[in-house]
């Protein structure tokens, strides 16, 4: 006990940290024992406890939380999945697939059929160019000579335009009707409707935008005037040199659904980028297919009894297991189509505005999302459908309705036709939207923190957790109860 | 048509917004109709997708996947509580419990007869001080004197020393085997169990850290020297005035387990801030009893059969399910234990130092969540047990390998005396730190973001996915092998 007393008493000062102590050489301690006592002071001061919100000085971080929500969620997932092939095995199986021969060949048929609306739109727009040169010439001759003539051009002229604004309608009515026509009567399998149905919207949104912008072109060739500029992007290409073949073919692959004479370009393709893209768009695709084989198709089979049964609870239940699923497919298919593919596309075409989206995933309004999280359509809808009618008086709030009516349509068209039910869900969770932004705007204008995060949880919640699976669940219903479970693109594999 | 003319053609941009549109009285609008046409440039300028990381200029915030995060683990915790109401309906009953007559008197006895063991250890120290009052009285005299007498004073003191740890060694142990005695043996309910042998080695910490500390300080008191101070702090109650039954209850109390004869204090009782702390406390207890009552034990008992069959997928997946309600009672545990009972005890007796943890949950590495969750036992270990054995001359990593052995066996008694199977699991765990703690070593010398998320993916991953759970199913599965599921406590009330 004597040697104790040798050693200062704070040694436990020096002791805190193995590092510092382990620099230390042995040789150099005075003596290898009792160095130590036990009377050190470890409670020397007040101190807070650092959760006491009241008492601590600052806020610590929670970023292990986050850490832990990650691990939370993979894990909870990797559960589900292990449950899932404890109860079903593999459901994935490429040879089980049943396509009607009819299916396969009347859908080809049309996928090839439907840009043909784009060409007939390019004659018809070659005509109405030779009439509208022929007109310049005439009323630049008339004004010259300063007769009267120039005005009965300008009558005949403006006959033309309704002849032509007709011959438009009609090749365009045509596209879309021919092509429900035959998704909902003749196509069975939901995929290859799907598929035909978009590809028909998509041309469909091409050829009014062709049709449109060209006719505004020619009034403006037509009609010069000093105030009223074409942009100076086009001047590269003015009309109508811009109606050739060749610029319709650009614009009918350039990932866009509105037309301009002249999009900005990239100098060159980069081959590399166009590979990863599409390796991408192929590796999700894949995900998804299994994804939506594994784990919704069952899903879906076990939430028919509970419908037709208006067990709510257990619709809710339902509901939100498959949230997950139609959550993952969604997001794994934006970034599929949105960045993967249409990079892809763009890189090839040397098409140089990307912004296919912006960043909806942080949004705090419903009204941004719909104007983030799909460009190529916002775009659209902005020039050809909101912009014209806000410019003839139309008030917004009424202008912005009608747009999200129209988008309605189109959505119940791309759902309800191929799965042969128009029970007109989609239409409906489209007018959703408009309280809904409502709703939002009110939140926004707190203007907090917290608003903002309580106005992203409703865009999450609205959309991806109800809106989504719910409307996934009702089709799926009105698909069962018209073609029953013996229906072999469906059920067949599970249950 | 003519009156479209009329227009300028980039009317559009004064429509972007509705707000700035809606700002125009409608009567300054030049003319109301055929303001606009469908040739604006949509795509004037190249631009990147957001998440192209090759060509965006920033990467956009994600913090909108956080809220959905939160989102999806709030949606399929609440799906799969819905799930287990349906499968199992309530569980949760009150009058259902089954104490034992025998466990409920005889865990009375033992919880109030374990701080006796305290008391012991006082009336020790009271003999120690006498003694030692004695000696310095005579080593004084002596040294008056100048003869020979001090240096048998000295011995004789030294010789006490002996017979007072011994009598301290006897009274510390026959706490702790006195209490896992009677667990073991004679109490069969584990709640009852698990608070007795709590509250024994807590006492029995206590009692250790009373005995030391005064040990040291007693002899501080016979053999002073300049450069052995006892800390400032003390010095308002020297030795050995702090050898009293006032100072001893205020230890007994104290929500540490390291005696200092002064502790800081704060001036005053908040009791709002007591109340508030006791109603989270008895809040979270009541939602953990819910919690493991409705979806611990059913899930406990739903993994024997594949224990016993050694079906590894099927135990790892009862585990992953396991691992987020264990850890919720866990997180919850530690909130009600350190946080609010812990306050609301220090704010009563007016303890300043309310340091019981710091943010483990952001740790990247094991050895720092070691020092950070539990500051009490923390302090104590380095008071006591790492500090002294580095002051004798042991290697820093041994003396730590020893805390953790010490440390192990402490756990192994908590759990495994009151479920009456000592099959070491606990005491593995804590040795599974030590490997864990050299991973997480190396890993963070990297010292990058990546690593420290790395560091803190172990530590959640070991300590509350994988740790934790498993051990809950092991000592369930040798209490079931034990007693079989006719136990009255655990099984009955569930299947």
């Amino acid at each position: 006990m004597r040697n104790r007393s040798a050693a200062p008493i704070h040694t436990i000062e020096a002791l805190q940290g193995d590092e510092r102590r382990q620099e230390l050489p042995s040789r150099k301690r005075p003596s290898r024992r009792s160095r130590y006592n036990h009377v050190f002071a470890i409670h020397s001061q007040a101190r807070a406890s650092c959760l006491s919100s009241q008492d601590a000085k600052e806020t610590p971080s929670f970023v292990g939380f986050r850490n832990l929500m990650v691990l939370m969620l993979v894990v909870s997932n990797l559960r589900l999945m292990i449950e899932n092939f404890r109860k079903y095995g593999v459901l994935i199986c490429i040879s089980c697939h049943d396509y009607r021969r009819q299916d396969v060949v009347l859908g080809s048929i049309l996928y090839l059929s439907i840009p043909c609306h784009l060409f007939v739109a390019y004659i018809i727009e070659l005509v109405a160019a030779q009439q509208a040169k022929g007109a310049v010439a005439r009323i630049k001759r008339a004004e010259t000579k300063a007769d009267a003539t120039g005005e009965t051009d300008r009558k005949n002229f403006h006959y033309a335009w309704y002849l032509i604004a007709f011959a438009h309608g009609i090749n365009a009515t045509m596209n879309l009707v021919i092509t429900s026509t035959m998704v909902y009567y003749f196509i069975n399998h939901p995929g290859i409707g799907t598929l035909c149905e978009l590809h028909a919207i998509i041309v469909w949104l091409k050829t009014c935008s062709y049709a449109l912008t060209n006719r505004d072109l020619r009034h403006a060739l037509v009609y010069p005037r000093a105030d009223e500029e074409v942009p100076e992007l086009y001047k590269s290409c003015p009309y109508p040199q811009n109606i050739t073949l060749n610029n319709l073919c650009y614009f009918w692959w350039a990932p866009t659904l509105v037309y301009q004479p002249v999009y900005p370009r990239t100098s060159h393709i980069r081959w590399v980028f166009v590979g990863k893209r599409l390796a991408e768009a192929a590796g999700l695709g894949i995900v998804i297919w299994i994804a939506s084989a594994q784990y919704a198709v069952p899903l879906l089979n076990n939430s028919m009894d509970h419908i037709a049964a208006l067990d709510l609870v257990s619709i809710a239940e339902r509901i939100m297991k498959l949230s997950t699923i139609s959550l993952f497919c969604w997001l794994a298919g934006f970034f599929a189509f949105f960045q993967s593919w249409l990079n892809a596309l763009a890189e090839v075409m040397r098409f140089a505005d990307r912004e296919f989206y912006s960043d909806w995933w942080n949004v705090w309004s419903i009204r941004t999302y719909w104007t983030s999280w799909n460009k190529p359509v916002y775009h659209f809808m902005k020039r050809h459908v909101y912009s014209p009618l806000v410019g003839r008086g139309v008030p917004p709030s009424i202008a912005q309705i009608l747009v999200f009516i129209f988008s309605g349509v189109l959505h119940e068209l791309l759902v309800g036709v191929p799965t042969h039910n128009l029970i007109w869900v989609a239409f409906a969770g489209m007018m959703g939207q408009i309280p809904l932004i409502a709703l939002t705007d009110i939140i926004g204008r707190g203007k907090s923190y917290m608003a903002k995060v309580v106005g992203n949880l409703i865009f999450w919640i609205s959309f991806c957790l109800v809106g989504q699976p719910l409307a996934a669940l009702l089709y799926f219903f009105a698909w069962q109860a018209k073609y029953g479970s013996g229906s072999k693109q469906f059920s067949a594999r599970s249950r």
